[in-house]
Formats: C-alpha cells, structure tokens, sequence
C-alpha cells in the first residue's frame, strides 16, 4: 500500500466554509484536495492500494481510502465538499477511534504527530520529501511507503522534528520545488516505473 | 520554451456555464484547469517560459503564457472563470488573430489542428504521449517541446491522424495511464531532472 499524508496548517475544523473559495476562505483546501485527487486517480478508475490522510489544522485527520471509496469525482469541489462533510461529524470521532463518513472517507481526532505514527505503522518505509535527499532515481523504490508533504507551507519546526526523527529515508524527486500534489504524481511515477525501469 | 496543448472534446464553447459544476456543466472544465495549474505553477511562482493551450471543443483556443500571467491563482475554479471571462471576448477574435482578455491569457478562434500547428512552430520537437511510445528514461528531453494531450477522452480519430503526422516522437511517461494534469507534471519532472540524471 502507498500511502501520503498532507499537511494542512490553515485549513478550517469547523465545516462553516463555502466551497465557492476553498484558496481564501478554506485555508487552500483547493491544494488539499488536488493532493486526493493526484494520489487516487488514474484515467480508468482508482487506485486501489492507497490511502491519502489530510491533516486539518494538526487538530483533525480527513484518510481517503482507496480500496472503499464510491462515486468519487476528481474536481476540488468535490472533495472539499467530502472534508466538509465529514468535519460536520467531528462530535462524533472519539478518541482517536475514526468516524466514517462516507465510504472510504472517514475523520478521525489525530493531529500531524498522531496521523504519522499510526500511518507509519503499516508502511515499510517512511519517506520524507527533501531538497537535499537522496534522488529518486538512485533509490530502489520502496513496497509500501508513506510520503509525508506539506501545503503551501513549509513544515513547522514541531513536524520537522517528528519527521527527523521517524523517516526512514530522505529523497529527491527533482531539482525544482513543486506544489505536493504535483509531487505526489511524481512519486507515483516513480514508484509505478519501479525507479524508471518499468514503462 | 515548454508547451502543453490539451485537447477538451466536451468543453462550453459560450460562457453559459456555472463555475460551481465543473465536472458536469462544463465538459470536465476541471480537469483542462487542473492541466493550467500543472504546466504553470511551481511552489514559489510560476514556470515563466511555459505556454498551456487549451482546446475547447475544436472551436476556440484559450492560451495562458507563464512570462505575463498575472495573479493567477492554481484552484480551479480561478482557471475555469478566466476561461470563461475570455469566451466572453470570443466574437473580438477575428481569423486567427488572438484576443488577449487578461494579462497572459488570450482567446483564439482555432481548433486543434490549427493550434498544434501554430504552436509547432516555437517547438523544437512535437511529443505524442503514447503507452507504445519510447521510455522517457531512455530518451534525451528536448530542448523547446510541445506535448500534445487529450482531455479524459481518448483523441479523436482526426486528431490522432494529424499526431501521426507533426509528431517527432512517441514517447511513454510510465506503464499506467493517468489523468493529464498528472502527465504535465510527469513530464515536467522528466525535462526538469534532465531526463532523470539532474537532482
């Protein structure tokens, strides 16, 4: 299974936003939810074998799962409208037991550091995106790796710390620094080419 | 210069669409705005030597030129309502003269053949993504390319005949088909790393 988990420092955990401004008023919930979209869709379905955890506010978890999603749409509305959903039924999520939403879709009480942890449980290898990581190409791809990114901001010094010390491997994809969902393509490429060997 | 010319077979040709329906209303305008965001945005600003055209409905042509964008936003909706602004402008685009209807982005009356072969023109070697094609890995990334992509259609017959016609190369991304924003950003990554050697 791969997994991702985005950061999101601005999105809202309350459900009062409109979808007609998710870059404003939703905390760029537009990224947000590119980053489902680039890491779940291909052009004739789904991908299965992936799960997408967004992180609102290092206070909520929002996991997208591929294996038991229903009538997903690609659009940012679309899942904005999902995150919105299942913050409408954040009462609900007690603990850090997750409340399903929708299917595939469930929220559950966990910020960044909590997200990771339990994410890295069933991952083989946790991989931080990084500058001055390793490339890509020179890197056997991993079987079952979470990739951890940020939003449009950098990760605070709390997650880099946590991230220092949980990622198994630091790695490039590229010379340029790019929005994480485009970096999300890119490393399902990388991993689908199996280190751009396959096509 | 990199170019990106998408192919949108379903897309309003009047701006009497509603911006909250992307996916249904506006024949997947979603998607073709996504591939905007893919080909332009970069985490801090935009690819300024890069030129997206997007087809819409074999009829019009909707340019955003990276070097004059100004304040461009990479969420749909923003993309899908600058579109729709310059449809506005259609009966000002006279032949195949463009009309400039915000800073970088203009409107063309021409179909797909004539903005490949327009846009061949600046392009040092025209690209046909093809699941047959030559490996990215193995190929040597051109200098000025077009890449040529449809939208979550396949080409039509037309359109393929005239790619078997101006394209240089065929070349393969990976072993699965995606969506083409993702593919944009693929291709980026493979011309931004120098074809997988630069990190």
């Amino acid at each position: 299974m791969r997994q991702f988990v985005v950061t999101g420092h601005d999105v809202p955990t309350t459900p009062e936003f409109s979808l007609d401004d998710l870059p404003g008023g939703a905390g760029r919930l537009d990224l947000l939810a590119r980053c489902v979209t680039s890491a779940l869709v291909l052009s004739h379905g789904l991908r299965e074998d992936v799960r997408v955890h967004l992180v609102l506010a290092d206070e909520y978890t929002v996991t997208f799962d591929g294996s038991a999603l229903r009538n997903f749409n690609p659009d940012e509305r679309s899942t904005a409208a999902r995150v919105r959903n299942a913050l409408e039924e954040r009462e609900e999520a007690i603990g850090h037991v997750p409340v399903e939403t929708s299917p595939g879709v469930s929220l559950s009480r966990m910020g960044f550091e909590a997200t990771v942890e339990t994410a890295a449980k069933a991952a083989e290898t946790v991989v931080q995106l990084h500058e001055n990581g390793d490339p890509a190409v020179e890197v056997d791809p991993p079987t079952d790796p979470l990739f951890v990114l940020s939003d449009h901001h950098d990760f605070s010094d709390g997650e880099r710390a946590l991230l220092d010390d949980v990622a198994d491997r630091r790695l490039s994809l590229g010379p340029k620094a790019i929005h994480a969902d485009h970096a999300i393509a890119v490393a399902h490429n990388y991993l689908d080419t199996d280190g751009y060997t396959t096509y």
